[in-house]
């Protein structure tokens, strides 16, 4: 297969990680004879340094003409606390996922045997999870209207949906759902909310075309609760945008490092892969990031090209990683190894 | 003192569990002679099939005209799963939040030293929790317009914040901190959101008149992370509606039972004291539920009206019953009590 790639690798430790996995993917190309052409280009908070812009032009030009993207992460300290920058490294991000149509997040978690001890939740509760997240990313709150009165004493956002937009994400749920468990759960605050009576009507007349799946509700804050509770319940959770925001990053901590944690955004026509840790700019330069989220990214990208075989061999070289103890320090304080030196053990498992 | 306290027990559990709550009151009213005066009231579902309003005008006079509001719950499945229905009890609560001006919600969430191995987070983590978040209750996304469009295939929710509805809250967090660990965190989506930039913006001014307490900021994705793989770290969280709404149901879970956890809401000229748990319609009528949220509800109200010894008398009096296994089957299922047998030992214990 011949696949061209865009490399954003972006801020804090972005660069890092995503430099291993290029090498994986580079590895598997030759081990199973694919043609996979990387280009880098710029997004973030060090494109807004290079050239004023989080998304230059030329690299949603890149992404577009691109069969996939390979994204690291963005974001830097000195905008976040700074309500007033009219520039912002996250802006880059949502144009891209905007103009992309990248539409749907698709977060797998999953508790690794090996890991289990490390995760903030008693064993039992976590062993056996396997759920999977679809997060709506292009509508809702983030993308709606927004306004600050003049004297800047009032400020509101919009949070809109169309059926449209429910049911494209849906249809990716359920069917999904019909390779995994066979069941969906909506969640959402339709005791509260119109968007989200919206997406129980529309999800509720979708589901007919799926016999098989079984459909259930749950309120955001109970499913807040049940998440920490009892996760072993879920199987596919089907969200709107900023529900899916902290849903999914709340059920980051059940594994025990979000460090292992991929993330896939996939529209009509390009898809982008994203570890969900961030930019983490207090390990940028140390060799100290796991760099097994993007790894696992790259394990996503193959997956979603239908290279079942090539992805297994990658996920399979992780969990060997995992089980020799060749780690970063986030998953052993003791005992552990850098960025690169994982990364490479990882790349020469699969060989 | 005299003190005319409004009873709302509302839906599923609710009777029950408020019914143990007033018994205790009484039983301090005769203890430190003090004269409550208790009048019922109708709310939520119940109201709804009685009155066809989830809150009826002569509810809320009533609790205009009363000191206090001692609720219980509301709810109702047969609402739940029905995006069409026009009345729905949570309209009962919300409308009483607003008409009595409640803004400010207030949840502590601490570990309990003899339930520490009742939570699904390790003990090591949740050990020495003891934080209290101050959720913003009458305004943003629960109260912005509503629409839906004719052909009912779009819908949106306006969330909207004033700088005036952002600094009353905010003064009764700093004042709490300045009795604690003198720290508040602002959860936020200020890389995403106007109006949580408002928030970073008001915020940040109003802490300089307390130059005792430091403020910080959170995402609210990295706030739901922080929360399972930190609790300890916090002390006085701040946000949103919508946001504390699923922030301190996530932060429930953290002491173990949810039934041991109550809120009080405020505003300028009231006060209404509510467990977190809800109707629980599973367990109505069972005599089963834990009437221990309900009763730590009348210790906040004491609290609010200054009588602090009376207050620590009730969280004594349900340590006692905890200490000694008097407890409802949530916290033990093999020996256990029922509600009003539960209730009754923790009004005893405190004569
Ligand atoms: C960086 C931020 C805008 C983004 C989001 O909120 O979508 C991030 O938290 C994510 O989940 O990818
Ligand atoms: C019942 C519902 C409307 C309410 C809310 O969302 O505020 C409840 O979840 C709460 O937190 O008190």
């Amino acid at each position: 297969m011949k696949l061209k790639i865009a490399v954003l690798s972006g801020d804090g430790i972005g660069p890092e990680v995503t430099k291993q996995a290029v090498s994986v993917l580079k590895v598997i190309g030759e081990v199973y004879h694919h043609h996979f052409e990387f280009e880098e280009a710029l997004v973030g908070a060090i494109a807004i340094d290079k050239t004023n812009n989080p998304l230059p032009d030329a690299t949603l030009e890149l992404c577009k003409n691109s069969d996939a993207v390979l994204f690291g992460a963005i974001g830097d300290p000195k905008y976040d606390n700074n309500p007033d920058a009219k520039v912002r490294p996250e802006q880059g991000l949502l144009k891209l996922r905007k103009e992309l149509g990248l539409f749907a997040n698709i977060r797998p978690i999953k508790a690794f045997e090996s890991l289990l001890e490390k995760s903030p939740l008693k064993t039992s509760i976590i062993e056996g999870t396997d759920m999977v997240i679809y997060r709506e990313l292009t509508g809702g709150i983030y993308f709606g209207e927004k306004k600050v009165s003049d004297d800047g004493a009032t400020a509101s956002d919009l949070c809109e949906y169309s059926q449209f937009e429910i049911e494209r994400i849906a249809h990716l749920a359920f069917k999904a759902a019909q390779t995994r468990n066979k069941r969906v759960t909506l969640v959402d605050k339709a005791n509260v909310l119109e968007t989200s009576r919206l997406w129980r009507r529309v999800v509720t007349q979708l589901a007919k075309e799926y016999p098989d799946v079984a459909l259930d509700f749950l309120f955001v804050d109970n499913a807040a609760m049940q998440m920490i509770l009892n996760p072993k319940q879920f199987d596919v959770i089907l969200t709107e945008n900023m529900f899916g925001d902290i849903i999914s990053d709340e059920g980051s901590v059940i594994g025990g490092s979000i460090g292992l944690l991929a993330s896939a955004s996939v529209g009509n026509d390009n898809a982008l892969f994203e570890p969900i840790h961030g930019s983490y700019p207090q390990a940028k330069g140390k060799n100290i990031a796991n760099p097994i989220a993007a790894i696992l990214c790259a394990a996503m990208l193959l997956e979603h090209f239908g290279l079942k075989e090539e992805a297994k061999a990658i996920e399979k070289a992780v969990e060997q990683s995992l089980e020799n103890n060749i780690v970063t320090p986030d998953l052993n304080s003791v005992r552990n190894f850098g960025t690169d030196y994982v990364g490479s053990a990882i790349a020469n498992f699969i060989l």
